[in-house]
């Protein structure tokens, strides 16, 4: 029983999403018994356990901790300079210079540092994405208690997270917003829709199964449901909520109802991930072949996002959504778990 | 209602699939109590009042009768030049000559000649992929009786459907088998989960909307309604069915486990349409800007195939599938059809 296993009342975890949101929606979403996430993959470890201390000081209940799974590239600076030769007539717009780019927004992979950092909290709920961090890293948070959730983009990744112990699968639709999980492939065309996704997961592993992707209220709850899901992971809808720290241009995108068109794309990370289409996506198009590696990439579209924000244009942004961004609803975190798990008031 | 709106008694729609299925899978599923569904993209005129007599001395049920609503394209030379020295070195190992390759496999668009072809017979109900054919052509449809039902993969043709006065709107998400039935765009970015899309559209449209993609027993029945479908349109599923035509390597690869990744290619008719990765496929990548367009580029693989299929071999056979092939069952089509719609013996 998921809501049993992870200590929970209502079947709806709030999926981690870095970048709009900290401890204050996860709190939330907690407080109205869901399971709230904390995006972890953008924090150091003295980080993390400021905003743990933040949230054991506002909440017993579990809340999920975050972290990401994949292996740091090497630097390559051909590519690098490659991709800032693409990137040249937008610097030269923007007035900035290509030589004076500052490292971007780094996403560390899950290390023993952060196993440090964890384990004065022994936190009951661990998820990775990018698959698992090796065995000597999860084996103390098993040691704590803590359960651990991790991402399935495919049949092939479900079965290869069950088999390493995982106690939660979560089953990822192509429909969800935000970084695909998939790291058995970097093939997008392996991606399968929810319907398709979720009850092949259900049948080829022997742990509970989150649905997650295009789902944003109870109906969407029940269907997964009825597919063998025993809850859902919603992002997306929670992006309007007054406590995600969504900027305004993305609040903004999420409510036109001319922008619908979500593309998956590697330009702002060097992964594929899904957003809103915006200037940067239809010019390159959404998927590049000469981006860095993830997460190398993301340094040299950091200053022009910067500096276009700056003057009101969501040219450079990463606009995340799911493709059911008509979901998304302007209520308090509490309201829409509470409205998601059909318990609305 | 959707069963009194068709005549049915089952909300599962037999979805129409040329090239693997003729009258006889159609007639099976109607007698079940569901709607069969007769694809007849790839029939003449005769060809369709020959199968429509069949389908008339064998059942008093209705029967849906599919059509395509392209726009035929003018041929191309240089590109069709092109695209065969893009497929030169198969012809090479194959000892097919590439001067002396016959016209392909066609797909007729729905005209006046169809038109007559149906008069006859008054079907009841009528479907079209890739929009709807001029008004001119409905207006003798409807003045028979016939209910419209049409294909839509975004919320934007499922407005441009129902503004036309579409009787029974398909949301066919791209979990889906065979082409996909876009008309509005030909970007593939645009293509939803139907997890995404069913809701929206169900919320956008004022008639019953028909839930399609990775949809294969009771189950995705139940989600599908929960998201506000009025039944299913499956296919993928039939194909194993002792009443299907599908081909031995066809049929063995789809129950191929290691042979579960589909992807979206143009390679076979010009349009993206989802069949289980194959050779070609994987060599050429299954979306290519080289192909001609829709229908023509079926001329220039059909001798490939047939070729390579004397030899027992699917390298360049389109083994149309959904993403959930593990939904095939190899049973009758009217026991799949009750087990489908939660009426199962």
């Amino acid at each position: 029983m998921l809501t049993g296993l992870l200590n929970i009342e209502l079947p709806v975890v709030q999926a981690p999403m870095a970048g709009v949101q900290d401890s204050a929606l996860a709190i939330a979403v907690s407080d109205a018994g869901g399971l709230g996430s904390l995006p972890c993959a953008m924090l150091d470890a003295a980080g993390v356990a400021r905003e743990l201390a933040a949230i054991r000081s506002a909440t017993g209940r579990p809340v999920n901790l975050n972290f990401f799974a994949h292996r740091q590239p090497a630097f390559d600076a051909v590519c690098d300079a490659q991709w800032r030769r693409v990137l040249r007539v937008y610097y030269d717009e923007l007035s900035l210079d290509p030589d004076d780019i500052p490292a971007g927004p780094g996403r560390a992979a899950f290390n023993a540092d952060m196993v440090e950092a964890l384990r004065p909290f022994a936190p009951q709920v661990v998820s990775f994405h990018f698959g698992l961090p090796d065995e000597a890293l999860l084996a103390p948070l098993r040691g704590w208690g803590a359960k651990i959730m991790a991402t399935a983009t495919t049949v092939a990744e479900a079965r290869w997270l069950d088999a390493r112990g995982a106690d939660v699968i979560i089953a990822q639709g192509l429909e969800a917003g935000g970084h695909r999980g998939m790291f058995l492939s970097a093939d997008v065309s392996t991606q399968l829709g929810l319907f398709a996704l979720l009850p092949q997961v259900v049948r080829a592993v022997g742990v509970p199964v989150l649905a997650a992707g295009g789902i944003a209220d109870a109906a969407g709850l029940a269907a997964a449901r009825a597919l063998g899901a025993s809850g859902v992971q919603v992002g997306t809808a929670y992006l309007l909520c007054p406590e995600a720290t969504t900027g305004a241009l993305h609040r903004a995108a999420l409510q036109d109802e001319t922008r619908r068109h979500s593309a998956l794309t590697n330009l702002f990370s060097g992964r594929p991930a899904r957003g809103l289409m915006n200037r940067l996506m239809a010019e390159c198009g959404p998927m590049s072949g000469q981006v860095p590696a993830f997460p190398l990439a993301a340094a040299a579209v950091a200053p022009l996002r910067a500096r276009a924000e700056s003057l009101g244009r969501d040219d450079f942004s990463p606009l995340w959504s799911g493709q059911n961004p008509a979901g998304c609803r302007a209520m308090p975190a509490a309201a829409l778990t509470r409205l998601i798990a059909g318990r609305a008031d």
